[in-house]
């Protein structure tokens, strides 16, 4: 039997991950990996933290755990494959099954028979078509050239205008405040992290921004950039920011102009279709990583998320499947998580929005606490919003925020997702515990259930945002504060009401029994309780404030 | 309507959630909680914490996560029911419904009603009947007053023994060890953690002990305690230690007597019988927490495992039911951390060991990796061990040892066998990734597929309590390192062959092919890939040494 022969155009994750895979299912293929550039297997995702100055050596991105290059050699002597760097492809025969390609040094030109074809092409930075987009000092961040650009720029640059709120621009204005760069970061929408969360958790990385110094722009777009041989100021419609260097991150698309050339099926997101299997609309040509689109677990729907975990299991699937196993790749949940100066923030599945969107009928909660046991010292807040569908209890998605741990919590909410649990199922998990790890209760499973409260009716409550919109308009509500004087003194909401919990049995007589009351507190616990205390005592008006005044992402009175 | 009258006897944890439930589902209840000592609702896990210093003031373990001491003034203003404190409940009489109690301090006898009643009688310590254990300087950890003897007795102490290598044990060897205290740690059996562990695993909890310092004695028994007004010195059947201090930490019973007189079933475990809504024999009586049996999820049989995480979701669980909500508390997997010195430790559901007594028929799977992107500051290792059951690849349990993150993998877990996941499952779980939280395919997800290569017959490997059984036996195995020569100078396996897996491919010829053959490498990627080029080049009986060095608990040639 002819061994089978493996083209795969593109050698990054997705690519390289496929094709070692092969090699270990099949001993006799035939595989061939092209790459454009001559770094392949990079990844890209540590990119930033090379220009924050967090490791030296730019090739660390090109390395295995134990510090071995991930070169053209290693893929042959060790993986047992073969390479071809600086080569493009050109063209795709379906019908004839080849593959032509293009040295981009020495313009030789081949043809590559295959028996299957991986396409592999990645994704590509969308550059605006601006004025000045071409002017020197003005990039993306992709490729290992592109971040060794930024550094040295970022050795002398006074001022940086990031363009775009996206992962890569969070991260990258951290590295370049952490450099000494005065930072402006432009975002056309009113928040960052372009709609992935809500804005009661969103609003506190806009706030953690703000705090490390960012000039944040919210709303307003790039127009053109302009200087004299090099960057020198960036002009949008409000204003003009001075400028020696601009990072141009408004989002990805995907590389797919040389399968739209062989006519294979591009799906509704821009990127290559494919079926849980990875494969395209031709059976002999799989499409893997982010250059192909996914499906969207939740909603069913497809969508265009590219991540290197992803890339990572695509390029799993898709070799099992060529050698004939069974194997499929269910798709995604929109998991991010992202390091924004202190505070780590994570999301998963449907946010309120996209919830609303689907017009599903949900119920949301938000809890404020401790990440582990609050008397072990280095306990730090987290913030946790979850989302569940009112009929079925089932979880919808999390947002997690705060300087604590939250990629543990929102880990365990994919896992929930995954598998289709409810919130009940949920606040029974029998989590580990010790106090160096979680308190007693974890604060997911405190979530829970508080979320179970609110489903069933015992608690009844609003997100901080819904609180700060009556109180805001003018509405006739008493945000009633149940901390303590000493907490009161250190920091508080703006025209609240003092009233301590443990004064509140014995002072009922002294709240209004027609104003809408919203109790409130640190954390949340005891605006809860100030709920069920009240509506005890017969008060029908009262809903806590979620999360607390750690959750309040306004202005606090110091 | 007669509002209904509760009982609940034990005011800690799971007692205490039960009341304060209570009262927020039912306003008119009579809510009383009685409790033997004076300090109710004290967190006793973070106790060895204050013997260790982490923080100053005892009381921390009874207070809210803002400060306030939970006493019976808090209970009764902020939560609206009546705590009696010094107030034992001597006899129940079921058919009228009544608690008798004693004050300890008047004596005064009292006679309260109940229309339901709550056993929250919590554990104790058990006191090995051997002589001197009533020395003073001999005690076990349980209360508050104990924490502040045990520290006070560090002040002085020079050498202490600890007898029980569990929870308590580890967590008091590493408090003492860090005040400058000398400690021997006496274990009956062969391995700490009471069996919660596979031998791979415990072992390096085993070498980290001696690594900080502690003496550790397995498989050896305390037969007597000496001393002359104070104790002085262990006596075990092969040696003695001197000792300023003794810390009893062999288990922990239910407290059972009160249930026992009254009739109540007490279960196989010898805790009190309860079903899944935790109602007892008699359904006016309820029990919740450490006095309580459970059950464990995979095996479906009763077992004890007193937990606070777990008290508290039987408080909520308890209440809920005695007040006609439909609720039930399904059972637990077992789960459990403890940071020992600098590394954490974790497990969940069945073990080999646990998996063998079920006659069940199973995979396991050792990797190590880096916690975080391995080029991001600050990772470091762990390893995960997986189990999953052969013919239906369900996951059955999973222990997660190291330096690096081990609980956030742990409850991904824990969720993944709560909702019945198999490993393939696992596998595709859309974790969160960011180099600062994790690779870009999870130290988890890379143990599942590895795991899943097992399954399918493209792993051969063994784990490394059995590499080292082989190796030891004089069997004629090839002990194979693939790393490189700079790795194997620094720390290797005695008695191995170095071979470079980028040469492994070239110098097939120089390897045996009637012989065992085991590569491993310093995680286990390598390892696995020789393992595939081997066979590959027709070697038919390779095996490779699973988690690599990092997981090998052996001794190792520096």
């Amino acid at each position: 039997m002819q061994p089978r022969n493996i083209v795969i155009i593109g050698g990054v994750a997705a690519g390289m991950k496929t094709a070692c895979r092969l090699r270990r299912l099949d001993a006799n293929a035939e595989i061939t990996v092209i790459d454009r550039t001559k770094n392949v297997s990079y990844g890209a995702c540590p990119l930033p933290y090379y220009i924050e100055g967090l490791y030296d050596d730019l090739n660390e991105v090109r390395k295995t755990p134990v510090g071995v290059l991930r070169d053209e050699t290693f893929f042959r002597n060790v993986k047992g494959f073969n390479t071809l760097t600086r080569v493009d492809a050109t063209a795709i025969d379906r019908e004839q099954r080849t593959v032509t390609t293009r040295h981009l040094d020495s313009n030789e030109k081949q043809c590559l028979n295959y028996d299957t074809l991986v396409m592999a092409t990645g994704n590509t930075p969308i550059i605006p078509p601006l004025p000045g987009v071409e002017l020197p000092g003005v990039l993306p961040l992709k490729t290992m050239e592109q971040a060794e650009q930024l550094n040295q720029l970022a050795e002398t640059a006074r001022h940086a205008v990031i363009v775009g709120g996206g992962l890569i621009g969070l991260e990258v204005a951290e590295a370049l405040v952490k450099r000494g760069v005065h930072v402006t970061l432009l975002e056309m929408k009113d928040e960052v992290l372009a709609s992935a969360m809500d804005f009661d958790c969103v609003a506190q990385v806009h706030q953690e921004l703000r705090k490390n110094g960012v000039n944040l722009r919210l709303g307003e777009a790039l127009q053109s950039i302009e200087g004299n041989g090099k960057v020198e100021q960036v002009i949008t419609e409000q204003a003009s920011y001075p400028a020696d260097m601009v990072l141009l991150a408004i989002g990805v698309r995907p590389v797919t102009e040389l399968a739209q050339a062989a006519g294979l099926e591009i799906g509704p997101t821009g990127a290559i279709a494919v079926d849980d299997q990875l494969r395209t609309s031709d059976p002999a040509i799989f499409a893997v990583g982010d250059c192909a689109e996914t499906t969207d677990l939740l909603s069913g729907e497809k969508v265009y998320v590219p991540l290197g975990s992803t890339a990572n299991k695509h390029g799993r699937v898709a070799a099992n499947v060529i050698c004939g196993h069974n194997d499929r790749f269910p798709g995604i949940l929109g998991s991010l998580v992202v390091k924004v100066f202190d505070l780590n923030v994570a999301r998963t599945g449907l946010s309120v929005e996209d919830a609303n969107l689907l017009g599903i009928d949900f119920v949301s909660m938000i809890v404020s606490s401790p990440d582990i046991a609050h008397l072990y010292p280095g306990n730090k807040p987290i913030i946790i919003k979850l989302i569940a569908e009112r009929s079925s209890r089932k979880l919808l998605g999390a947002q997690v925020v705060g300087p604590g741990v939250v990629d543990k919590r929102l880990d365990i909410i994919v896992a929930a997702l995954s598998l289709g649990a409810t919130v009940d199922q949920l606040a029974q998990f029998d989590l580990c515990y010790a106090p160096p790890f979680a308190g007693a209760m974890d604060a997911l499973l405190q979530t829970a259930n508080a979320l179970r409260n609110k489903l069933d009716g015992l608690a009844d409550s609003m997100s901080p945002a819904e609180a700060y919109q009556l109180h805001q308009q003018g509405e006739d509500v008493l945000m009633l504060d149940v901390r303590s004087p000493a907490e009161n003194d250190e920091i508080r909401i703006p025209g609240t009401t003092l009233l301590p919990l443990g004064a509140l049995r014995t002072k009922l007589d002294q709240l209004p029994k027609d104003k809408l009351i919203i109790p409130f507190c640190k954390l949340s616990l005891r605006g809860f309780e100030a709920q069920i205390i009240l509506q005890q005592a017969g008060f029908t008006n009262v809903r806590y404030m979620e999360g607390g005044i750690l959750a309040w992402p306004f202005e606090l009175e110091q």
